[in-house]
């Protein structure tokens, strides 16, 4: 490992890199882009007995370290998990090439002929934590908007990422692209992060992918623009016009399909004239799925339940707990979601076309949903294709991060001769 | 005025205010929000007295101060500058109401129906130098795009500003609207700027409208998103292919129309061929029309020109100076661009339409001209209405900021409930 005892001097040289790498990709051809991306997902299959040598080496020091098993299976790599990098590349390989294409075109009175059309961002740091196919995913998704990227990895993935990212730069040497277009940080030196976060110069936007720590740090922290992505504190409202059997599916889903991800319900609010019908149907039915529901009065005569406390509110617990507690109506449910959620997707279950409505109108999250389950808060549900996380910030990106958030635009003015009166 | 001792408190109350009026302006009808600009240009029409009385103050102030005269120029209103107050409202009223239109919608393959809706952004602080009329124009532009302001304007056009703020309360009143919804801070004190910088939770983008000092002093110190605007080192390059009078017009308009914008031209590029022939022509017309050119070799044969010193690239004059020098091709001036450019706007002029590609291809400008003067820079000119800054970051906006740039989406999925696999 590269490690190195100057840790601004290696990350200045890395992103001084990055930005004169994104000059030439910044109108590389669609084809070339393409050719790199297929040329690396043929080299992870090619590749993979090294790559799973490599993440052995990474489970060892995460056995050492002491990770949780939940951390240790985000990190583990097979020959199932590498054919999801290589068809994640393959994906992302075959979407359509946004660069350079003309988003709008008009004629002023003045003469003027004004395109704005789509360019890469520039260069994208992506600091994330252990899962490895992330180093594939965001290097492709950034390589296909044009960008140049700084990855930095978890620390405990280093040997795995090392090994996935030789094989982006086999796909950018195939293409003739510059291999400055996809940089892995070399040093487990957390310095390094501290560092991305204020290369301004270098770097310009910074998507943080991780838990609260990381996401707290980058938020305190960083100089550069960030995509924010708070937790998913994600709300499912019961209105009194739920229907059962929707009611009953959606939050069964949302809840237990599965609990680690973002958008995962962590908060159930049942309308109080049907939480001793609907709302105990569903309370008793996630209990009965092995879901630990933490509760206040009168749901708490549910049989199974638990007492909640101050603290379950606007938590993200990531895990097979629930916290659920009546409302008064509609708009009480709304202020909670307001107080307590994230914005990141939040979702009322009505047949009740002017509730959804006014949910809807009055609710500001990234996602808002009717009548489905909040598991679909996904760049692939979407249609977007691959994602790098759900941005809950309201600047450019919201919601899923796919190529097209990864963009910006500029503006063409064509005149002959033009002045100005 | 409200002077007060504790501008933490008095900040964090304007935000929280500021938070709140922006819930309801986020579902304000497009009738209520033209009724409160309609009647805020009656208002500021009715108060022209009053407004050009609080400006004699502010006048006075400044001169006190030893402002110099361009400032107390900027500074100054009368029944003129008055009428291009309520002109400027009037259109910003009449525009079309973006908040809540379906930007895209379609449906996916398990059931969902997804849109992607129109929001505010939310609460936009606006932190700006002399000119009164920006109180209007930027709190027009935030209201109509759905969003709180907090305004805070230089500190010798307080009286100004604040008669002008009194109008546009008239306007909010006579909708029905939240006067929360655009607040001026009522304090000279600087500390009020610092503290808008760090209220991420309160402002969800800053947008700076000034000079160096102001922009360097955002740029450094703020925690909430900026929407950035650098000088404008505009720069043009008169290609070897340049028609001899399209090159006169165009750089004699950027130029000498107004020297005071952010879209004038500050440094000319002349390809060597053409140095002795056209690029003498239209220096020799800019030395005659009393602008100092400051320029390299072999341009120095030109009678009246000064020689540049290394200090004269890169640089915004905003005022009758040009810097000039030769290059050896369309490259050295794609690469003297980059180096010394500020991203704003620039210029080729050029008969070759590869060369204007190329150009176009290879810069990453907001804004990049082919034989058009680079004083059409402006969102007006560009059909997007009044601006409120040209930005010239990547990220959310970019070029002219309108009230398009000013809002953000939210996505809307409606299912039959509907569960992921």
């Amino acid at each position: 490992m590269k490690d190195t005892d100057n840790i601004p001097a290696l990350m200045a040289d890395i992103g001084a890199r990055a930005r004169d790498a994104s000059r030439t990709l910044a109108f590389a051809s669609a084809e070339s882009k393409q050719i790199a991306l297929t040329a690396a997902a043929d080299a992870v299959w090619d590749s993979r007995a090294d790559i799973i040598a490599a993440n052995a080496l990474d489970l060892e020091y995460a056995h050492d370290k002491g990770l949780s098993g939940a951390m240790i299976d985000r990190l583990m790599l097979d020959e199932d998990r590498l054919q999801g990098v290589v068809d994640s590349l393959r994906s992302v390989a075959a979407q359509p090439d946004l660069v350079g294409a003309v988003i709008a075109e008009w004629d002023m009175p003045s003469g003027l002929n004004i395109q704005r059309v789509r360019t890469p961002l520039g260069v994208i740091g992506v600091i994330y934590e252990s899962r490895p196919n992330v180093t594939a995913d965001a290097g492709a998704l950034c390589l296909k908007a044009g960008n140049a990227v700084i990855l930095r990895g978890g620390s405990e993935s280093l040997h795995s990422a090392r090994a996935i990212h030789a094989c982006l730069l086999q796909g950018l040497r195939a293409a003739d692209l510059p291999e400055d277009a996809i940089q892995l940080v070399p040093t487990r030196d957390r310095a390094a992060v501290s560092e991305m976060l204020g290369m301004t110069e270098h770097i310009d936007v910074i998507v943080p992918r991780g838990g609260k720590g990381l996401v707290g740090l980058v938020q305190r922290e960083a100089r550069v623009p960030v995509f924010a992505h708070l937790e998913g504190i994600v709300h499912i409202y019961l209105d009194k016009s739920a229907d059962p059997v929707k009611a009953l599916d959606v939050v069964m889903n949302a809840k237990t399909r599965r609990t680690g991800i973002c958008g995962a319900a962590e908060c159930l609010l049942v309308h109080r004239d049907i939480a001793a019908s609907i709302g105990a149907d569903v309370i008793s039915a996630l209990i009965a799925a092995g879901v630990e529901l933490r509760v206040t009065p009168p749901l708490d005569a549910i049989a199974g339940t638990v007492a909640a406390g101050d603290d379950d509110w606007g938590r993200e617990y990531l895990d097979s707990i629930l916290a659920a507690r009546p409302v008064d109506d509609i708009d009480e449910a709304i202020a909670h979601i307001r107080r307590y959620g994230s914005g990141h997707t939040d979702c009322i279950v009505t047949e009740d076309a002017s509730a959804a409505a006014h949910f809807f109108e009055r609710l500001d999250s990234a996602i808002l949903m009717h009548n489905a389950s909040t598991q679909f808060a996904d760049g692939g549900e979407f249609g977007m294709g691959a994602e790098i996380g759900i941005a809950t910030g309201k600047l450019h990106a919201r919601g899923p991060v796919g190529t097209e958030q990864l963009t910006s635009f500029k503006y063409l003015v064509r005149g002959n001769g033009s002045v100005r009166g």
